[in-house]
């Protein structure tokens, strides 16, 4: 098909079609003239999940390549799931630690706090894991909003984040083909992330409303 | 305080701290001279707010603007959650429905989705809702990609968020006065979101870890 018809059939802009194209995302077409190229039903493919990371899933034009080249260096299925978990942004960045002694304390606290956190769970992952120095993060600057959480309300998220995580393992699982089954792992971690934000503010807007029309029992109603 | 020693206090350069000022998401100080300013406790609270929203929330400084006057006019705490929840960044934003009818079309099945989950959840949110709309967008996006969620597994999902969203209402009560209520609520629905993403991000991972080690009994387990 021509990049006309790329375009209709996935949404997608011809002059991003384009962009996507020189930034190296999308592989180039099969040139048939000086200026014409065709493309395939491999293209509309990669190119409705290039949208959806970066237009639902928010990634940068970087993120999405790195996402991307995890998808197609896939070679084993055990890998695959990891590779791509890796790949992933991290929600919260690793802070570079700042040389003063005050710091170093806040660090040393939330490593602790995080490091309990993981043991009490028996949750596997290693101290360089980008989602343990993101959590260290953001628990120290909680403790400096004065929002820490309370002992056991960060376990009891936890617990929550661990039957989600079932469930995304759950939709990613059933695939065989490596490569098949690192793009259906982005999609349930990148682009449901997002989802399931959505499915929480609206569960809040329900619950605050029904706080405000006075229905406090069932927003105190114990889960 | 001077601004060298606010900058202290808060860990954020003065370049940034006057960025704020001229942005006007920090209130100026009192003017001691031409070219200084005192600045009070009231100050070091509300930079360390726009630190963590902008650093740890992932918000625009546009965004920081507009929750940031939704605390400043919170004026009961009935309405100060609701106005706080509307006041945030959607993760997905509605999209400008586009004219052709496979579109609209498209819309409408979306649409049926999310409207038969909030019935099935018996939640309450107006189809004004930018979660509501935000959602639909979402789900329309996800069938394109040829990932649409099974049936049951959306709404998994979703009393999983509704637990969530209690332990945040939770989180969030307790104090009466407006301002500082809606203040509360922009912490633990704008911080705690990353947060909550990093622990689904480690479960994934600790679980992923199980299943390439032949663990496949704890990771297949039911939740």
């Amino acid at each position: 098909m021509k990049i006309s018809e790329l375009s209709r059939r996935t949404g997608v802009p011809v002059a991003s079609i384009k962009y996507f194209l020189r930034q190296e995302l999308l592989p180039a077409g099969r040139a048939t003239a000086a200026t014409l190229a065709e493309y395939g039903d491999e293209h509309v493919q990669r190119l409705r999940l290039i949208k959806a990371l970066t237009a639902l899933g928010g990634l940068s034009i970087a993120a999405t390549r790195n996402v991307l080249a995890a998808i197609d260096q896939a070679d084993s299925s055990e890998g695959a799931l990891g590779a791509v978990s890796y790949a992933l942004p991290v929600p919260v960045a690793a802070q570079s630690a700042a040389g003063d002694e005050e710091e170093a304390e806040a660090d040393a606290t939330a490593g602790a706090e995080v490091a309990e956190l993981l043991a009490a769970l028996d949750w596997q992952a290693p101290g360089t894991s980008p989602h343990v120095q993101g959590l260290t993060s953001a628990l120290k600057e909680l403790r400096r909003l004065d929002a820490r959480y309370a002992p056991g309300e960060l376990a009891a998220y936890a617990r929550l984040a661990e039957s989600v995580a079932r469930l995304d393992l759950e939709r990613a699982a059933g695939v065989d083909d490596p490569v098949a089954l690192a793009e259906r792992a982005v999609i349930v971690f990148a682009i449901c992330a997002p989802v399931f934000e959505l499915l929480r503010r609206l569960a809040q807007e329900d619950q605050v409303r029904r706080r405000a029309a006075g229905d406090g029992a069932e927003a105190a109603s114990p889960r």
